[in-house]
């Protein structure tokens, strides 16, 4: 089912939508995520998206993009290189990196990228696959 | 502002209002998070939350509970050790395991734990604090 080296890739853009609604739900409303002026004053272009939005992206991808529904995540580790902004469009790229078929574990490595190819963010995921 | 061995602490629940807006930002609709049926018949008590929901609460910790607004995440890592239900009381702790100063970074550890003292998820989070 998983394969070493398979490829899965997907685009997402954080909308005013999608920013709204992560505020609703964590309720962080940091200046650097709320406040245009104050993210200015920190040397960024405007205020900058919550990382946390793209582990949201991370839950998509692992229970709706897989060949297989019957999956749970273990472990998620995320590196944040460069900030994102609003309506700013997200490349998602993830690699197989290794499938343990006798313990139901698969491996993968990702990336966010903005539309320059900047690396936005990186960072690994294992799931474990449910059985019958 | 931060010393090694610096504790925090929040109590966190997922009701119907963070469930749901999880799944209208992530548009993860797994039947492992959605349909009990299923949940059950993969062993588990009924639907498990989305482990996602937790790293968004990271986001309130470290852009709302801190001694400054100015932070930003530069790394974190999770491990789901245990599922988490629908209306669970997660205690929420953290501890400073390092303060950076020449560089500006803190590491917190932390683990969420349910009212039977159950680890659900533990992890490690670097922050970079913002100069003026």
């Amino acid at each position: 089912m998983f394969n070493e080296g398979d490829l899965f890739n997907e685009i997402f853009i954080t909308t005013e939508t999608e920013y709204n609604s992560f505020i609703e739900l964590s309720k962080d409303q940091n200046p650097l995520h709320t406040d245009n002026e104050f993210a200015k004053s920190k040397g960024f272009k405007g205020k900058v998206m919550h990382g946390n939005i793209l582990n949201s992206y991370i839950s998509y991808f692992i229970g709706e993009c897989l060949p297989t529904k019957n999956v749970i995540i273990h472990t998620q580790d995320i590196k944040f290189k460069n900030p994102s902004y609003l309506n700013e469009k997200l490349f998602f790229d993830a690699k197989v990196t290794g499938f343990y078929k006798s313990v139901n574990a698969v491996e993968f490595k990702f990336t966010f990228k903005n539309i320059e190819r900047v690396v936005i963010a990186k960072g690994r995921i294992q799931i474990g696959l449910l059985l019958l």
